[in-house]
């Protein structure tokens, strides 16, 4: 006697749980094992997955009146992108171009160009413009694989542009498949007009904006760029200690730009995430790997902005230090919108292995969404979103890199992107 | 009065033209300028463009039955690859992950993968199996954008099936929109069975595979891997004399692993190309430039390798060398297939412009196919070989990387591939 399911999805040369072990660091023996199940097969019902298993045993013991068939390809997790600035009101690749004719920062920013001109833009936008970008970014990054992404505002840097910022995400991630978990970055930048003033920005940011985003239910976190340029590590431990204090979780923009110590302080004030962390000294790794703060490397933006420097990713996950990697979608830095892209660079940058950047890209992703076993994994009870590529196994992420494998997007068990096959997939 | 033609592609933020300059070096005047008509038009008729130009100009002197709205997004003329391995049985996949952990070419030679195992697959598969192979590489390919693609041999090493290889490049080939030029590559290595007697294997190339792939017309040109641990200069020269006397163009797999001189033997043998060039001297740079032998660059390979060196593109440039790009694609040191992803791949790698990339991935490259003026450039006269991209500006192939923008794929004149637009292009 079968039991009756929504949905089975069947016919894939393999499906790639990523469950197999707890969220959290990737070395040891769960992450030689990214959950490879060859010929199999997902059970659906009322959007969770009830069981993952080879197909004959899910068939043996389930019965659907849908069936996705997976035509030979790979089926993974949605892709869960941890770090996007996706609200933002024009794009910036004059910049991308300006650098690779040897402009350097200063070059930029004199010429109008930099974090500021986003600033600017976004306070010149209407919210009309700004959710029809945004609501863009989203259908690609679905068309990409990416079924939810950790979300951030930062280019307001004014509490009612944050907070609009913050409402758009709400509202416009309400109608659109791909999951947001919204994070208040106003402490991206000391904004222009504070500039002779910059504790009294921090003011603002701890004792106006983050109040009125935490009673509001506007973000679960909150994020501030500490770094050479950016906030003094005094001045990020304000902001880290009022989020804490009005129970938002806290993610830091770390140790990109030079080794200031702001993975140490993410560990210290019990931070979710330290991201970029290409400057991340050994103590930090040590001190994130005691804290349990997970690292978010963004390789996307070292290779957008062509430095040679990456993060030290090997070193990181041989510390025990829970790894995940993200986008840093935005429109200055890195407009990488693809997981899977993340995921090729990973491999071919930070000497990650598939099987590694995989878990990063999902299961440790979505526990820094605050999502974990029901986001990122394909075990029961997680919500059914996956994805059918065009790839006869999960190596092909890392070995045939620079295309787009996604033929099917399952968002909750129901299709919500797909395209007919680009190819025969042949092994 | 306006002329008749069969099909206007219109509605276009920009289209590039990557004409305006003669086939060559990319330094200089011409690479400021792709070529970009903001909202182009392109006129076609025969399968041939007859005219690109601002779209109300294209309109007033063209009356078309069809046409193709580009909806706001880029034109560029059909991508060229310029080298490519795509005659293979299998994949091996496996060693881009042994690779990642820790695994160096004698592991992997020893475990029985490496380049002989594609030889050992190919010399057992069927033509039927190999043909079907092909096909599928070839459609990636289109998926992708590639119109035009030089394709090697180069995995038989015996006379029958060196030869077999080149007939399926034109059976296939004849029955697939992508064109394709082949190239005889029989001296890709020496082959297990001729380790004792290298000199006896030269012999076989030079006077029995060679004459009888000029007799018979199978491959344009000849190619031999002159490096460290492939073929020496002595029997580089051979080969690539033999090939000259047969009236067979020349390319040479040269300096990829060790300087040892093979692009001078390159330009003094009046080579078409010298590819890879990863370890290329200073004198091979000038080499290449007084004999205005083009340099197939192939940062695909350095990617998938995780190599930290990659060819002196910067300097090779401007030394007036013409630079193309290609993606290498094979079963081994890279699966990339995608000509987009090689110019992401140009711009953060090697330090090449947007521009830069694009004519080395269009016409810079179908010059290396003895096709100037007819593939890879948008011109009157030229093949009406066309991409529409999901991008608003030719910038995006570098700022916005890792996934596929190709929506319409136009092959003389005709659509060979298309899809959905993913999500709306806004600039």
């Amino acid at each position: 006697m079968r039991t009756s399911v929504d949905l089975l999805v069947v016919e894939a040369s393999e499906v790639v749980t990523v469950a197999g072990g707890e969220p959290g660091p990737l070395c040891g023996a769960a992450m030689d094992d990214a959950g490879v199940i060859p010929q199999g097969a997902v059970a659906i019902a009322e959007g969770r997955v009830v069981a993952v298993g080879p197909q004959p045993e899910i068939e043996a013991r389930f019965d659907a009146s849908e069936r996705v068939s997976a035509q030979g390809g790979t089926v993974i997790p949605g892709l869960v992108d941890p770090h996007t600035h996706p609200v933002f009101a024009a794009t910036r690749e004059g910049e991308f171009d300006a650098r690779s004719r040897g402009a350097d920062y200063q070059a930029i920013t004199a010429a109008g160009g930099g974090i500021f001109s986003s600033v600017r833009r976004l306070r010149e936008a209407s919210p009309e413009q700004l959710a029809e970008r945004l609501r863009a970014h989203l259908d690609r990054f679905l068309a990409c694989g990416t079924t939810s992404i950790e979300a951030k505002s930062g280019y307001g840097l004014t509490p009612e542009t944050e907070w609009l910022a913050l409402e758009l995400l709400r509202d416009v991630g309400a109608e659109h498949p791909v999951d947001i978990d919204a994070t208040c970055l106003a402490a991206h930048q000391v904004p222009p007009e504070f500039a002779a003033d910059r504790d009294a920005y921090v003011r603002v940011v701890c004792e106006e904006i983050l109040p009125e985003v935490a009673r509001r239910g506007l973000a679960r976190s909150a994020d501030v760029f500490c770094d050479q340029g950016a906030y003094t590590i005094d001045e990020a431990r304000r902001v880290l200690e009022a989020a804490r204090e009005l129970g938002l979780a806290r993610r830091v923009h770390a140790d990109e730009l030079a080794p200031v110590g702001a993975a140490e302080l993410a560990a210290a004030c019990g931070a979710q995430t330290a991201d970029h962390l290409v400057c991340i000294s050994d103590a930090g790794i040590d001190a994130l790997a005691a804290a349990g703060t997970t690292a978010v490397l963004l390789p996307g933006t070292c290779f957008s902005l062509r430095l040679s420097e990456v993060a030290p990713a090997r070193r990181m996950i041989e510390a025990g230090v829970p790894v995940a990697l993200a986008t840093d979608f935005n429109p200055g830095t890195c407009h990488i919108p693809s997981m899977i892209e993340i995921i090729a660079l990973a491999c071919g940058l930070l000497g990650m292995t598939v099987a590694e950047a995989l878990v990063a890209a999902t299961r440790n992703a979505a526990c820094t969404l605050g999502l974990p076993g029901t986001r990122g994994v394909l075990e029961p009870g997680a919500l059914a979103d996956l994805l059918v590529l065009d790839i006869p196994n999960h190596l092909f992420l890392g070995y045939q890199s620079g295309w787009n494998p996604v033929r099917e997007v399952l968002k909750a068990g129901k299709r919500v992107a797909s395209r007919e096959a680009a190819a025969p997939t042949l092994l």
